[in-house]
């Protein structure tokens, strides 16, 4: 049975020319049926401060208002999406840029507005996984910003890490799936500043035991408890690593169990 | 056999939210395979203005430098495109925006630089007709901005009612197909200050006659001659008409010879 791949990649990647083209390059060699999402960069932010849209926060998270909706429409799933797709194209790799209403793919519920009303913010609902099946069948790749749709005509958007992790899940109840979170380091490291320190795998049981350690960084225990909760829901493995030498393995794999030698 | 209607609406339903609203329902109920494709409206000229980009003009015509292609592809492919890929999910309609980019669908090449360079502007190069079909079929609808690529990583600025004509001159080559474009006249005037002296067809030996006369506007003219030009290629219809009451027979309709009664 083939086995599919989900990476997701965020502004560290997005921001850089020169590191995009070389993902761009690496990611279309990849072998077999993938997926990727793409987060959005700093251009949201500087597009809304040119247009003096001015930006709320609550709690460190923004507000997407009406305005700032459109702008991350804009921006991700127009100019991001289209120039991800285009280059993959060029690089050979059948891209179809995704968001969740296109084919009605991924929908999305728009969060309670208790405590905080954080605007056009949605979580993932419910995932197309028999038509995402049928496009990686024919050979194309989905390339999905986090703007997702509820159904009655309200965009929504989407946390990256949360979409890459329910598309992961979908996918999961289909085939063997992979979920690979690239990001500025090269996995999760022992010591924050030793980028050698990478930890090679992590299971539920050795989570556990880091945290009570104190070893992982902070920042670090919400993405492992993701990576835990996809593995846990059928996800074979979620792979922390760097956008860069994609071709060989590397970074930290979560896996429900330690994998059998 | 099935056939398909290609339609194209512009500026005048986009810019109108209550147009837009009627459109949609109007659209999403049209029995059959069917594909759209939209043009921009007034928004990408109000952001170029508000990101105080130079609109450089040469014969009344755009150029379309790097920060406009960048603001056209937000605003079309982005904002406008999966609003209305929203709308008609909402609506029922199981709508798929593309851009030429997505699954490689529409290649365009860049119009040579002379004798004006109108910069990142192109023509339909290559439809693949086979992947449309294949869409169509699961019940798909295909909703197309007019931003397409030239396979080597960089996207074009195409004009709408080409990409419309390119897609059913392409559709036609594997089922009847008919192209409706909706513009703000009810059809293709006798007398242009009189909304009820519609002329009901028009074939080539008409408009021979009609030009001749001098009947027909202006404006008109090359949107007849491209209608002409499809019919010539394989499009079993063109209807030039307006987006109101699209589920009664309405406008213009250009055939290759009179119709058999």
């Amino acid at each position: 049975m083939r086995s599919v791949t989900v990476m997701k990649i965020g502004g560290n990647v997005i921001d850089d020319p020169a590191a995009l083209k070389r993902f761009l390059a690496q990611f279309a060699a990849l072998k077999g049926p993938k997926v990727l999402v793409h987060g959005g960069g700093k251009l949201a932010t500087q597009l809304a401060e040119r247009l003096e849209l001015k930006t709320q926060m609550v709690d460190g998270r923004r507000i997407t208002d009406r305005g700032m909706l459109d702008v991350v429409t804009m921006v991700y799933a127009g100019l991001i999406n289209k120039q991800l797709v285009a280059g993959l194209q060029a690089e050979g790799c059948n891209a179809l840029g995704l968001s969740g209403a296109d084919g009605n793919v991924v929908t999305a519920r728009r969060r309670a507005p208790e405590p905080v009303d954080y605007g056009f913010v949605g979580d993932i609902e419910r995932v197309d996984d028999a038509l995402l099946e049928r496009l990686l069948e024919v050979g194309l790749t989905p390339v999905f910003p986090a703007i997702m749709h509820d159904g009655r005509g309200t965009l929504l958007n989407c946390n990256a890490d949360g979409v890459a992790t329910a598309l992961a899940t979908a996918l999961a109840r289909r085939m063997p799936t992979d979920l690979v979170f690239c990001f500025e380091k090269r996995g999760v490291l022992r010591n924050p500043d030793d980028e050698g320190s990478v930890i090679p795998e992590i299971t539920a049981d050795d989570f556990a035991a880091l945290r009570a350690e104190g070893v992982v960084s902070k920042g670090m225990l919400p993405k492992i408890e993701q990576a835990l909760k996809a593995v846990e829901a059928g996800v074979r493995s979620v792979v922390i690593r760097s956008a860069d030498h994609l071709d060989e393995p590397s970074g930290t794999v979560i896996r429900r169990r330690a994998a059998e030698q």
